[in-house]
């Protein structure tokens, strides 16, 4: 079968591999798509090489159906429909004792510290697979991982109707976090230079600004009639995507940091100060994210037709890497892990 | 009489001034004693010109009593002891309207946008007087004003009992803040460089660790059992501070700002991310907050002898100033508004 690698110094490689067997407590999935997340072009800059050690098979956005199961794993038969939660926590942390075990101080993620989706036969834990509706298309129910990430993102700034939230960054995530603030009866604001990016986001029904031409605080401000924002996403990963999430923000605004920033950024926080801002990290999501992901997946508020730009066999994954990187024209690209191509 | 003024160019002077008569709904306040607090120090060096316009007379952290009442100014008596909440709000902004008045978008400061403390006769509205005990010493609700600030930050932190706390910065605010956190049965690590100020925190009952001797975060990794701490409170104002306080952090622990960062401070927002921490900006106090700290004061629970290092006259505020610049021997100085000398 086939694999996606990440081998190092910024190189892909698919490679041959024999599938590995479910052992004890394992399923084995039949991979029919595998996203690509910021996360995977992170690692392959080289910025988590010291989680993601090469060869590392990359990916954690995956859906496909049952193709095997282990010793001991009841519940499941070959053919079910599945998604993955593709986290492992040591369930004995301050954090999982906590009850936050999706940021367990040992936190290890399946595409990330350990073998990913980007094959042909994924063998992972029982434990991480999720049930999709049948009646979900495959190629659709493939932004439930990304989902779920906003869905926790907006559940960590306590989003409520009526709210003005700024989503600055209208990448795969920021669009969809944009949807899911929108489906809680937010009113959305998306920053994003990218004009094919822009088009997206108002096709889906949101206003959307571009920061290189407009200044957006005084925007905010007049939409807000001087109050502000009372929710800022910054999904853009950049310093001055950063300071416009701080500048659009009203009193007792809530600035949620959801993109990876591997340097640290200035923030201003004279502002954090004047008018108490809370700044918010969040990070993958709960159990109950991915459910409600699913939900919002089948009841077709998720505008899967719309995000998934392209879907491309497994084998032009670097080719795919290097369009995502560019940012020309697409939003998610998924790859297509049975195709003969 | 005498009055400190910021006359610009890092400069104050004593004046002589007629007091101002109390107008209708307003109070003369004989003023006993005046904090130095280190919003005047960033006054004076010109980092607020925006707000304190040269002349100003400075201070809002203030006790005294009733010296005169103007029309129709009723439940006071003239003698009657009193600190002062130093804020005027709109009423009318977001802010108020949401209930935060103490963030009001037009909020002004007495001492920094208007007149303020420092001079033997103090005329405000009757409306930002708030009675003291009588058997109270003066002296020593003087610091009943800052620790409001501290009851604030501890209230915005939700520390409760058990946890572990990180106070980085023993200046007056830093020591109030441990001292309010300890009295919620928090425990207590304070980081100072300074040795005077940290022998000031032992000799109050606080752990208090050198950061330039100490590796901190090491340090209260090893205290919390490898969990990290729960809250920090960045009250050094330095970026190496906003550093130790996120590097202590544990999961989704929290990070107040109570110091004033004029300029942009890096703040690693990864960490932010990966333990979904929350960094919160905490100013002034509300009403609530200002009761609560003449609780603590009158309970005792304020160790005002420790921590008022001096009293001196009105006349000696420019060699007050310098001394708390160098923070050399010093936590808290009083002036002293009534002194002859």
């Amino acid at each position: 079968m086939r694999a996606a690698v990440y081998i190092g110094n910024r190189a892909l490689r698919v490679e041959d591999r024999d599938p590995v067997p479910p052992g004890p407590g394992e399923v084995q999935i039949a991979v029919a798509y595998a996203g690509i997340c910021g996360t995977d072009l992170h690692i392959r800059h080289g910025a988590m090489d010291d989680r993601a050690l090469p060869p590392a098979v990359l990916g954690h956005e995956a859906v496909g159906r049952i193709a095997a199961l282990g010793a001991g794993v009841s519940g499941w038969r070959v053919g079910d429909p599945v998604t993955v939660m593709p986290l492992r926590w040591c369930g004995d942390c301050a954090a999982c004792r906590a009850g936050h075990n999706h940021v367990c101080q040992r936190l290890r993620v399946l595409g990330v510290d350990l073998p990913g989706a980007m094959q042909a036969r994924w063998t992972v834990p029982a434990d991480v697979v999720l049930r999709l509706p049948e009646e979900v298309p495959l190629a659709d129910a493939a932004l439930v991982e990304p989902t779920a990430v906003a869905v926790h993102d907006v559940r960590r700034a306590e989003v409520r109707a009526g709210e003005h939230v700024v989503v600055v960054g209208a990448g795969p995530i920021g669009l969809l976090i944009a949807v899911v603030a929108a489906a809680e009866g937010a009113e959305i604001v998306v920053v994003e230079p990218d004009p094919y990016r822009r088009g997206v986001a108002e096709r889906l029904g949101l206003a959307a600004v571009d920061p290189t031409s407009t200044d957006v605080p005084a925007y905010v401000a007049e939409r807000t009639a001087g109050a502000g924002a009372a929710v800022a996403f910054e999904v853009s990963g950049s310093p001055a995507g950063m300071r416009i999430a701080t500048d659009v923000l009203g009193v007792r605004g809530r600035l949620v940091v959801v993109a990876i920033h591997p340097d640290p950024v200035p923030v201003d926080l004279n502002q954090v100060f004047l008018r108490e801002l809370t700044v918010l990290g969040a990070r993958v999501y709960a159990r109950a994210d991915v459910e409600r992901a699913i939900e919002l997946v089948h009841r077709g508020v998720v505008p899967a037709r719309e995000l998934v730009s392209r879907i491309v066999p497994l084998s032009a994954v670097a080719e795919a890497f290097d369009a995502l990187e560019s940012a020309d024209g697409v939003v998610k690209v998924l790859l297509d892990c049975q195709a003969a191509g």
